[in-house]
């Protein structure tokens, strides 16, 4: 039988903060079954904290707050030392530091993270300026884009542009078909701002299986054959070639794997 | 003069999970520029490891690591004592309490958080979807959403959807105008996954008037007038209530704060 383990998490904002963290430390345990949708936002007052974390001692469950009130985040790690409450403060060892090293302390206002400034804003548009030009919809985003990804189908163009834009980088992509010839703007572009995706054609085969049976269409469709596939990547490349830009290789990589690629090559180009 | 803190992050893999929490604790610190953007990934060596943090020490900076290799953090610890470098470990805090209470070590696997697995699978499609069937495009996405979110022209639809389905909640979206009926299908869906969005008329006119400015159109538009919007919302309103719906008024709310309104909705009706 697994072992299983309850995480609890303790924020006077939405506690969004943890939630990746959380995400990285249960990755490295595979054996363990993590309950960790026991999240609990807006914890503005003491009684209502100690009440959350009497709870977590009667579930043996592991406390992870993010809380910035100074008071409150007290509160919590008297209560645990005093209980032996498994307790872990993910903000106060910074502040801490951060305190002995500038003598500023927090502003410790809830939820400033979310602050609509104009990074914010930004970001926003960014995420509407990817949707708006995924999928090459209109050749006019190509010009205005902080990056233009190049692939043929299921390269992963789509989510790694929704991705980068949630960076604030304004993604425009292009699908490639060999059929298709590609916008003359694209030629006219700065050779640093676009990318080519590829991917090894056994890996597109089963991609593009998947896609055609979840859509419920015949599975002996052209769209999944190796050696169409391999004629499309061939395409690609001499493409990618012509044009001198990056090539990555998105087969086994994950969407943060590929898009950390991009934002290296780009912090390159500024520096 | 504003005072100056570098931070340097230190990883095995791409050093994604720290970037959030240091996102949050920075904004608690208005008055000090940070400079963050010192990332070493990939570090897998030690001697590749105590070069950077020798650097740390030369550049004052605080170094925030997120190695999963136990040998690794260990000598980064040590170091930090030995010099008195300012460190913080972000992981190994949580792998002693896992370990004292399961007596589980972790697999020490760089960057697994991003494994491809079902669920990597799931949030990708999700992506995909809410670009498929955002602005209500395609109205066959209604019926498969999870959550389909109904609104006027800028009450956040998109980056809402975006941002559910990074949440691997499948997300369509309608936009509301008087003049253009609904689709039919939208009085057939289970109300449970329909929300409505409203936002205050002034704060309305000033984001649709940034978006003509954006777009290079005239100000004076029809689309930017309070009395327009009015009857918009006034519209969407009496529909949201024919649909007996719930409505979130998006005013002053970010993204990550309107989606956690929906989440708790559904976690709700799930329970």
């Amino acid at each position: 039988m697994k072992k299983e383990v309850l995480i609890y998490t303790v924020s006077d904002s939405i506690g969004e903060t943890s939630q990746k963290l959380i995400a990285a430390v249960t990755a490295q345990y595979p054996d363990i079954v993590f309950h960790n949708n026991y999240r609990f936002p807006f914890v503005n007052h003491e009684e209502q904290l100690i009440e959350i974390l009497r709870d977590a001692i009667k579930d043996k469950a592991i406390v992870v707050s993010t809380l910035v009130n100074a008071q409150l985040a007290m509160s919590a790690r008297n209560f645990a030392e005093k209980t032996g409450l498994q307790y872990i403060d993910l903000m106060n060892p910074f502040f801490e530091i951060l305190q002995s090293k500038t003598g500023t302390t927090p502003i410790q206002q809830p939820g400033i993270v979310h602050k609509l400034n104009a990074d914010y804003f930004n970001r926003i548009s960014a995420i509407e300026f990817a949707v708006k030009y995924d999928d090459g919809k209109d050749p006019h985003g190509f010009a205005e884009a902080d990056v233009v990804l190049l692939g043929i189908s299921r390269t992963s163009k789509t989510p790694l542009s929704m991705y980068l834009a949630n960076k604030s980088v304004k993604t425009a992509n292009l699908p490639l078909i060999p059929e298709v010839p590609i916008p003359e703007i694209i030629y006219q572009l700065p050779k640093e701002k676009m990318f080519g995706l590829i991917c090894a054609p056994e890996a597109l085969v089963k991609i593009r299986q998947n896609r055609l049976q979840a859509l419920g269409l015949n599975q002996d469709s052209n769209y999944s054959d190796i050696h169409r596939i391999e004629k499309e990547l061939a395409y690609a490349n001499e493409l990618f070639k012509k044009l001198e830009i990056p090539v990555i290789d998105v087969t086994e990589k994950s969407i943060e794997e590929s898009a950390f690629v991009i934002q290296e090559h780009l912090k390159k180009q500024s520096n």
